[in-house]
């Protein structure tokens, strides 16, 4: 499984990715990616055809990741409030470290490339939510919600804070006012006092 | 008032909205706002020294527009509910046309310039909405929420929206989801019928 190819190709997406974050999608050249792999031009080339392929390979890789994250627990029966938990504080994690989002990257690839890789993942991102949700009602630890409205506006807020906060000076007070906000709508009160 | 200067900073000011909106930031020289205003480069630089001057003179104006809103209504009596009614229809609008959106010229100006600027812009809409729902829980026509909670889910709900829908396919149901959410937080049950 791990072979030295694989371990290359993980190498190239590994960097890429603080490359792409910390700069943006269009700045970023193959020749970056050259020297900070230490790769030749030949042997990143064998890879991938080009920075678009690499962005879309790491969004790819980012996705399984996350899409797993949800499945896994409610198929083992994990409870939602559970789940929601460490769904929130992965939430805040990555809204407290702004310099690791690809947003920027994200938001100049889409320049480029049509929608419809970014609406293959907004709506992977959708899906999971929705699932969670009526998950969390089925076992009537959440609240009866719009969810169709809950989960817009968890998906929108988080990208909003995610972009923002690489412009503003945004106070974790924020962040932790968002997340709250979250848990409030979905979770039941009589629900509570078991977190 | 209206003299030729003024009118010619108009022009240029409103030549070069298209222009960022469309293009972001990054992209945009002197000589194309030369060519979409028609001036010549003296009489473009006699106004402006550069396209970071232009940009904030925009988002000046643009706030400046804005944060009368709120207040002249207040001040003028007027009931906290239809002003948030028309402010909701003012953001529908807004996420409705994604393509007059200045988020990702903003975003790539924010790259460029220290964070002052947009704090600023950010505290101003802050204040704002912290304005707003004083008042309207004062009138008692609003709940007593979280201000603070309220407030950056606003502000970021819809940031987020505008971004992304610039980037994926998003549907009106999700903007009313969104104004619907943000008037569900605020405005009593008891006062809903008065809508």
């Amino acid at each position: 499984m791990n072979s030295k190819k694989e371990r290359t190709r993980e190498l190239i997406l590994n960097k890429s990715y603080e490359l792409f974050a910390k700069n943006g999608f269009n700045k970023i050249t193959m020749k970056d990616v050259c020297e900070a792999t230490g790769l030749s031009r030949g042997g990143l080339y064998s890879h991938f055809a080009g920075t678009a392929q690499i962005f879309e390979a790491i969004l790819e890789v980012l996705n399984q990741k996350d899409e797993m994250n949800f499945e896994k627990e409610m198929n083992d029966g994990m409870s939602a409030i559970d789940i929601l938990e460490r769904a929130l504080q992965l939430m805040k994690d990555e809204m407290l470290h702004s310099e690791d989002s690809l947003s920027l990257a994200m938001y100049e690839y889409a320049g480029i490339s049509d929608n419809k890789m970014m609406n293959h993942f907004n709506q992977i991102g959708e899906k999971k939510w929705t699932h969670l949700i009526h998950y969390g009602m089925k076992r009537e630890e959440f609240k009866e919600v719009d969810v169709h409205e809950i989960v817009s506006v968890i998906l929108y807020v988080y990208q909003g804070v995610r972009m923002w906060s690489r412009i503003v000076d945004m106070k974790d007070a924020t962040f932790e006012a968002i997340t709250n906000h979250i848990r409030k709508q979905l979770v039941k009160e009589t629900m509570k006092h078991d977190i």
